[in-house]
This record gives structure tokens, sequence and C-alpha cells, in this order.
């Protein structure tokens, strides 16, 4: 019996502990004998990867946000043409850190690009395809960043720029319940770990 | 007297003869103490330049056409922040070659986007600022390909491609026949430039 494949993407501030939670859910996954795709955004394709450098290292001339928004949206539109609609056509489980919410948490929310107009071009890409689940990882600002690692531009930010980017998480959320899990990131690894376990078997079923 | 700067852009398919026009009428303008910004697009910007070289000399893997049109846009974005927008206030006669019309005729016309997703895409980058005057050069495809150096993926594209982008900005003009000056590219290069000259004075006083 074919089994279908399922789009989850994980979402939160930097340092809410995404990479680790997908790591053990592809684990879980595999173990019930699941082909399962670890893939992220910006940078899950190969030309993604170059779009990834650009939006998120080059810091002379820094990206204009209208550019910024748009080099994340051609990443988008070639991972899901490489990678996500391919796995998914072929009944894989496709585990994506970070999609459209970040794009509207971040650009939108945070960096203060009308959010209805984000929203509006995020859908054109999409081109109707969205996630099956999104996991919210929720975390205080001060807690996340003291975890974060790397030095993207990103970095650069300060306090209040991520408190929206998490504020545009949680409303984003609000906004559709029924395809949202929120969760409080800082409680224990595997306590949190069963939660998604669980949520993402419901959608597989 | 503080002169207006204008937002002048060539259009046509390769070959067509926008750079030798472009330089004769910043010679022109420049003798008549204009101050004259040569710009293009894509690659107008340091980030664009990067953005160039994605869009056009990555063949492997293609962008999909969705890809490639936010890659255009992204670097229109860039460019107007960083060089066209403060050129126009700083009063300077920007010469630009390829703009919005390129971006039409190219992803839409030719490359079967949607057309009417392509302009509005097209509209949110530019924010209400339009050339004040669009020359496009047109010539018979197999001119314009006999002409034409480089090595891009425009030249991996087969006759009926650019055939279809040609007749794109011949759309386009009679659209807003007001903002577009069409000429036979065929025509002599000095008259080319007289007419050209012509027009872009009227523009400018």
């Amino acid at each position: 019996m074919a089994r279908r494949g399922a789009f989850i993407t994980f979402e939160g501030i930097e340092g809410s502990g995404k990479s680790t939670q997908i790591e053990l859910l592809a684990e879980a996954l595999r173990r019930e004998q699941r082909r399962v795709v670890l893939t992220r955004e910006p940078g899950g394709s190969p030309l993604g990867v170059e779009l990834r450098r650009l939006a998120m290292h080059v810091r002379e001339p820094t990206p204009a946000p209208m550019t910024e928004l748009l080099l994340y949206l051609a990443d988008r539109a070639q991972h899901l043409a490489d990678v996500v609609v391919p796995a998914l056509g072929a009944g894989e489980v496709v585990l994506c850190d970070r999609f459209s919410a970040s794009t509207i948490a971040y650009q939108g929310f945070a960096r203060g690009l009308d959010i209805e107009l984000v929203t509006r071009l995020d859908e054109v890409v999409r081109r109707g395809l969205q996630p099956d689940l999104t996991i919210v990882l929720d975390c205080a600002v001060e807690t996340g960043l003291q975890r974060a690692r790397g030095d993207d531009r990103f970095h650069d930010e300060d306090a209040a720029f991520h408190r929206r980017v998490r504020a545009g998480f949680l409303a984003l959320a609000r906004r559709a319940p029924d395809r949202h899990l929120v969760l409080d990131a800082g409680g224990p690894i595997g306590d949190l770990h069963t939660r998604i376990a669980a949520a993402v078997g419901a959608v597989l079923r």
C-alpha cells in the first residue's frame, strides 16, 4: 500500500531548537520505515545555497528589504520545484526547517514590509501548496539568542527585532490553529519530541 | 536652475544595438553638460552582478521560470534602491539597458509565465516608479542573433523564443504609446541616434 507523503515545517526564532527536533523526528519516522527528506529554507537547493549566502551573509551593501524578500521567495520557488514537490509526489515525508511563516514573520512582522503584501507574494510562489502541519517552537528571545550560533545578518539585529519575529509566528498560528502546533521550546527535549511525533503521526494516518 | 533628471530605458532582443545607442546618447547628453548614469539590468548593483550570474549563467540545474523571474525582480529592487532612485533624486539622467519590459517580454511572453502576474509583481517592485521614456530597438530575430555575442542561457533558446520576446516588446509599446518609442534597429546608426536624441531631448525639456 502506497503511503501518502506529508509536508511538515518547523518555525521559531534562532536558538529555539528546531534542528534538534527535526533530527529526532526524522529518526523516529525512519524507524517506522518512512522515507524522510530533511531540508531547509533558505538553501535547500543548489541554487538556494547561493541565494542563502546573498540574503543572509552579504553586509556590504545590505540588501534592501524588498530585495531580501525576493531572494527568499526565489529560493522557495526553486526549492519547491527541485526538492519538495518531487518528494511529496514520491510519498516521502518532507521535514523543512523554516518556510512561509518565517518569510512573513521576518520580512513582514519584523522588517516592516507590508504583511498582506508579503503574504500574497508568498502565495503566488507556493501556488496552493501548503504545509500539512507547521510546528512553532516558541521561546523567549533572550533564551533563543543565548543558544543560537552563527554569524549571519540576523545576529546583527536587536532583541526587539526578534521579539517581533516571535510575535509574528504566534499571530500566524492563531490565524490557522488547525494547521499549527505551538509548543513551549523551553520544555524537556524528550517531551517536546513526544508531542511532535504524536501530532505528525496524526497527520500521517 | 536645477535640471530635473530622467529615467530612459532601452529594450530590444539580443543584438538589437542597445549598447551602441546608449553610448552615443550618453556622449551627446554629456556634451550638453548633463550628468548621465549608464546602467543595466540585471547586474546594475554589486548584489545584482551576482544575481545576473545566477539568473543567466547557471545551467545545472536550470532555474525554474518562477525562480528566474524572482531573481530579476530582486535585482530590480536592489538596483532601484542603490542606483536609479538616488540618481534621479540628484537630477541625473539614467540610461538603463533593459528594465520592466524585458521582464514581461522574456519571462511572460516568451517563457510562458502569466503575463498579468509578471506585470503585477513588477509593479510591486517598482512602487510607482516608471521610465519617462522606453526606447524599443526592434529588429528581426535572425539579424539580432547574428550580431549578438555572449554565452548566457538566452543564447540556448531557439528563434521562436526570441520571436515571442520581440512580439512582447511591440505589444507593450502598443499598450502605452506615449511612453514608448519603437525604432527599426536596422536603420543607419547615426539616423537612429538622431531620432533617439530628439525624443530624449523632448523628455528633458
